[in-house]
């Protein structure tokens, strides 16, 4: 992997932290005698990172690895540091102590994101299609091939991607990241911070329809979804993930959650805050999902459900029924070679 | 939820059911003694309408909530309305009194939605891409940044929102529509009063590889799919949702059937007329689903197999076998808290 | 099924033979006594193939409907030409014989694929938006309404339809097909001749984020992702996949690997060369698939396992551990009639 900034461009060590969001994570910088502060050019695994990179160490299972990197600096927690400061030879790395080492690599890596990314002029480009009466802060950006109905609004400092569509009356709150070809319908709210990625479609209808034998023999009519969707605060949505609006009140998103890609979220289902939840995760019509809840990859949540706070879903499994305590549920069939099986 | 119409425009509920499509259904209203007729400006549930709404009861489990609602008006099922005609205190609300109170909650939301949903006026906006030898009727409305192919022709009163693409020789009956960014490769047939979500694909190519050991071991060489899609009328075809062309004869999909988001329909796949299914489906190749079925969420249904009509299949099941007898079939692991799994 | 071209213009087969591609496969034609060379217009199976087309027997089931078809010529193999020349009466049709029938048929169909498919004329069409600095080669093909970012490339001979996006950085081989509105976010890697399908999105976000409690009990930060995707020669993406960015490594697709649609690759997996995906498949973060695998449709494989070469895994199958030798592994919950489920 290449570095991610020229290394000619590269902070030193204590400029990155200084950079970096350290906000309530305790931190100090433990060199080896006499070692200058190293320049640091990019992140890498223990394994991958070189000696113009920073590696990390989250987890104890790969503590070893300490004695080969190749990285001119680590994140250990500070067990790993009072390894680090037995081991003979002394490692020539330097070690950026922190009791939360992989929430460090995370912020660090926000700066370096930030750092690598170009800026974006605010501005509209002139081949998006923008209705008269929707409301833009200044500072937006609208890529190209954008379309923006009548009465939407979109916050401060948002960002949108090529092709987005922005409904009728859709409200985008600020700070948001809205990457190429997102679709909001009409009638959608989004909180501040959002991000959404490509191919996700919010607010088409819910999947509503009334016998009606009049118009023939196992007919169906269509019950116009009515209901909006409702997205909080902080919310990161994946590319190709579907949330569909309410048949008569919203569909709810609370803040913080988190959803993979490919996943849908049937009409009013509510989904609690911080919870998050990998791909190809399918929710029916009107369940709901507590707080920090996760979900794992591919499972389903049957119709009208209540999941409790705090419920943690094994991915592939399918839950049919509500669940009312906290804590860790599981139903995945096993495999085996197909003559046993 | 905000009232669906402002109540200055708001009909009286005579007015409403004048309006309302009743094609098929009786109905009657009965009002205590008395009371005038009340305005209504929107639909909710018996226990968020407002006095400015109307709700309806469908479902004999919610019946004792007529005693609370505020609802200016519901509509009852004729047994419902012998209970009410004994309360006491007599309720306050006029009743619409119908033997099918869900399917006239859904010509009358039909209705709402209507009412609300600015008018667009007929036209192709100029940047949209069509080829000189399209057939357009004269009050399609074709909006921004759409690509409409040489060859293809769309029927009157179709709408196709922003960024749909419209493959050559591709045809779309009359009073469609496409809401934004919907695909349809080249040589679909839709039919009449078709409505299709965004993110969906009509067209791409179905899977299909010959081995081809000339190329390596393990190479594959591509089956070009020469086969269509054609769509019957009435059909409803949710989110990104995924139905591929044919190999030799076309993939089709019969009149009146309802798909939720992210099916996929693979190539040569037929649905009889009426089935629908719930978000998440995948259909192998060359099956057959008869008429009035219905597939839960998530399941799947393994290719080369036959179901008869009028068969249910529940959520998370897969189908690994024909099916030949109308009724309900299941297969769903159970989940259980973890450590007793 | 219409024919493929207007029998006007339809070759011999002597004619359609040799404008076919068939390196590697051996080949004669074997004629009834004195049958002139038929005019061969299209393909189909023996049972819906006319007397202006070929068939083909690639299956010994279908072998009696031999003695039924109207094709005018059919690819059998070497054993079932024997049976023709057998049968009695003489068939009227002229045989190609083949030990590769099945194969034949898709070099074959590649033949009128092309014929009939209009040539598109190079040239970028004037509503795209193409950065100063993006690289074209002279011959490629921009649709209307793609959009190309900075430093961008696309290799010569490269179609793209309407509606791509082809982010900062990335890069297409040579011989590309992007089928409408494909999504390529920024330090894509494409190799040469690959195909993809509309609605796909490659290099979106990883799924990482890291428990940050000093933002609120349960609150996640994102990890945001610095790697790419890596996409080999010859492979093919089908409609709606999904395939995400590492995190500090590549996602990595190897030559000649075939994904069907609806596809969640995960970020920093490795699908070995040659490896075929039916629909809906999900592999989550950092696993490895070995080369030559086959994985059916609805498959889901859990993170950071390996899969050996030649491992093939059943439809509907969770795959949760890892898979050292190669062999079928099948694991499908069965289903049953709901009473006695």
């Amino acid at each position: 992997m290449p570095l991610l900034l020229d290394p000619a461009r590269a902070p030193a060590l204590d400029e990155l932290l200084a950079g970096t969001d350290t906000q309530g994570l305790e931190w100090r910088i433990a060199a080896p005698d006499g070692a200058p502060m190293p320049r640091i050019a990019g992140i890498g695994s223990l394994s991958s990172a070189g000696p113009q990179e920073i590696g990390f160490l989250s987890n104890p299972r790969y503590q070893r690895q300490l004695s080969e990197t190749a990285a001119a600096a680590v994140i250990v927690p500070p067990d790993a540091e009072q390894a680090v400061a037995g081991m003979s030879p002394a490692p020539r790395f330097v070690r950026v102590v922190c009791p939360h080492p992989y929430l460090l690599y995370a912020r660090m890596a926000q700066w370096f994101d930030a750092a690598r990314r170009p800026a974006q002029a605010p501005g509209v480009h002139p081949s998006a299609v923008v209705a008269p009466d929707a409301r833009l802060e200044p500072d937006v950006v609208v890529g190209p091939h954008c379309v923006i109905e009548s009465g939407a609004s979109i916050g401060r400092g948002t960002v949108l991607g090529p092709g987005c569509i922005v409904g009728r009356d859709t409200r985008i709150g600020p700070d948001g990241l809205l990457h190429a070809r997102v679709t909001l319908y009409a009638g959608v709210r989004i909180g501040a911070r959002v991000i959404i990625h490509s191919g996700a479609v919010l607010g088409a209808d819910g999947f509503g329809f009334a016998p009606d034998s009049s118009r023939g023999r196992g007919a169906w009519a269509k019950i116009p979804q009515l209901g909006g969707v409702s997205v909080g605060d902080d919310v990161e949505i994946g590319a190709n993930t579907t949330i569909d609006r309410g048949a008569l009140e919203d569909t709810v998103i609370g803040h913080g959650v988190k959803l993979d890609n490919q996943i849908m979220i049937a009409h009013n289902v509510r989904i609690g805050e911080h919870t998050a939840m990998a791909a190809c995760v399918g929710i029916a019509g009107s369940t709901t999902v507590g707080a920090r809840c996760t979900i794992g990859g591919a499972s389903m949540l049957s119709g009208h459900l209540t999941l409790a706070d705090d419920v943690h879903i094994s991915g592939g499994t399918a839950v049919t029924s509500s669940i009312s305590r906290p804590g860790r549920y599981t139903g995945v069939y096993p495999y085996a070679e197909h003559g046993q099986w």
